[in-house]
């Protein structure tokens, strides 16, 4: 199958299911935040569309996808009647929804990556893009449902990193002109890969040195004139 | 009056209209959260055009009508004076000021999908960024005044639903060629009459089914890396 | 130096500048918030590139600038190292970060309301970006950051009026042709000054009158079916 992973048709359906599965997880942040079923579903779609969404604005490919194919939208729309209905029998197959979010994660920082640079950015940049695909709809997720996003708390295991891994290394397949055909796999593996492995070994990423050194906890004013004061932020 | 809904000089004032409802709708919210004159000023702004300024990017309008007219801009300002020396009085007529709220919602909820519907956009498409333009700046407002967006929460009576159908009414008509001259006063007259019913009966969307019960008041690690536990959410 | 303000390799060096120590207070945030290091690097990147981001975005300059040029995008991540080994040190030298963030908030209020005059918008609307450019990406990073953004707080020093005086002079001069050579400084230097003397003199702006009286506190249901009440944001 991963074979022709980028023919058109193998492509949307693959597509549908990271978004499907994206959508699941923001549908369920749904609940738990004690939204209605309305709520469930912007955040449904803000976590599955999301993060093309910034990909394609920035790039200039307007519409977006999300708003050119109609199965990209009503996609995550049915993901949220299944977490409507069945949510607790969904929050019991967590561990399979993480493996197919990593799948998602997976898939979409090398679609986004390939995406950018068939639209003519650098390889850097288009790498950036990637990782803003994949991580991008959680992130606006989080920030709707009034959340600190995890993306950035350090008591995470890694997701951008594994993000960033399958990007790079689909930027620099396409540099060398090896991203095709099967090698399209390669990258993808790479990212689910290392997720799931984050997933497995808890993996996190370090915090700032001496974070704990008195300098860091008496800061009264904080350096630039918007950012709050560390007490400010240990409601 | 609405016989010519869109002819220019009339749409025109209905849309300052909205944005001037919309418009005192954020920069109360600047009082409540006890921000300065230039808070509540950002906060007019970004209820007024954050709806329509987001339609335009999807749809690749370039400025978009908040960047290019400057009557749109000008009009959150003058609110945010108004509300700045006469809150008070502001808040005592708070069930007139929702009334044109409501007018603005189902008058933005048109107007957002047959502008879309105009840049080449789906029916459906169409519809769903009527309803983005309708209820994103008050997205936009909460999350900036770092509230939980009140459009999510189940205890607020319906906001998007009547947008929604407003916007519904809109594609189908346009579908069926039947939008033109007084027809157009149909499904802003939907939008916004579900909108006040709605107001007037305290009608509500519901919850998840079982949310209650064991499965999902017990659940830990979540589902997806990014979401955040129930409890954490108990702040 | 500033004689050719505007001449590419000068105004590429300062924009460096400036990009830099918004990053370093993205960073710096990211670590009292207790991110981890790619948290730090995602806050320094939207805080330095935000705002021209946003600007680019709604004058249809895409790829934007931040995508286009590998320094812009590398520079933030070279700030998130400095302050990730080193923050107590920089945290010591808070003022004199903050001046070189005034430098930037000049410098970038100027650059961003002759960009977009450049892209054809009016002047009122030219320095209105050029506000957002200056201050979106602090906005930005609070909003991520999961803090009230400071900019709308009244409890900080003037930061939107100095960058809305520099970004107006630089629009006036534009509109009487007075914007080239040395005068370029001008704008700049008033947005920069105007910045360095709210720090110095703690200048604040006012919050709306009455607000202390009754009719503003016992205020219970809210304006606009989307405000959360009174106390709701007293948590």
């Amino acid at each position: 199958m991963l074979t022709d992973l980028f023919s058109p048709s193998v492509q949307h359906w693959l597509d549908i299911v990271g978004i499907f599965v994206f959508a699941i997880s923001g549908a369920l942040l749904g609940v738990r935040k004690n939204f209605d079923v309305f709520g469930m579903a912007v955040l449904a779609e803000v976590t599955a569309l999301g993060g093309g969404l910034f990909r394609d604005l920035v790039i200039g490919a307007v519409p977006p996808a999300a708003f050119s194919d109609l199965g990209y939208f009503v996609t995550p729309l049915i993901a949220t009647l299944i977490v409507f209905f069945l949510h607790p029998e969904v929050e019991r197959i967590t561990s399979a929804v993480n493996v197919f979010d990593a799948a998602g994660l997976g898939l979409f920082c090398v679609t986004g990556t390939v995406k950018a640079y068939a639209h003519g950015l650098g390889l850097t940049q288009s790498a950036t893009l990637g990782l803003a695909t994949a991580v991008g709809g959680g992130v606006l997720r989080d920030v709707l449902a009034h959340e600190v996003p995890s993306l950035l708390r350090w008591d995470r295991d890694l997701y951008a990193v594994p993000a960033m891994a399958g990007a790079t290394t689909a930027a620099l397949m396409l540099k060398f002109g090896a991203l095709h055909g099967a090698t399209n796999a390669i990258p993808v593996v790479v990212g689910c890969g290392l997720r799931l492995l984050a997933m497995r070994f808890h993996w996190r990423a370090p915090r700032a040195w001496h974070r704990r050194s008195a300098a860091a906890e008496e800061v009264a004013p904080g350096v630039g004139p918007n950012v709050t004061p560390r007490k400010a932020t240990r409601r």
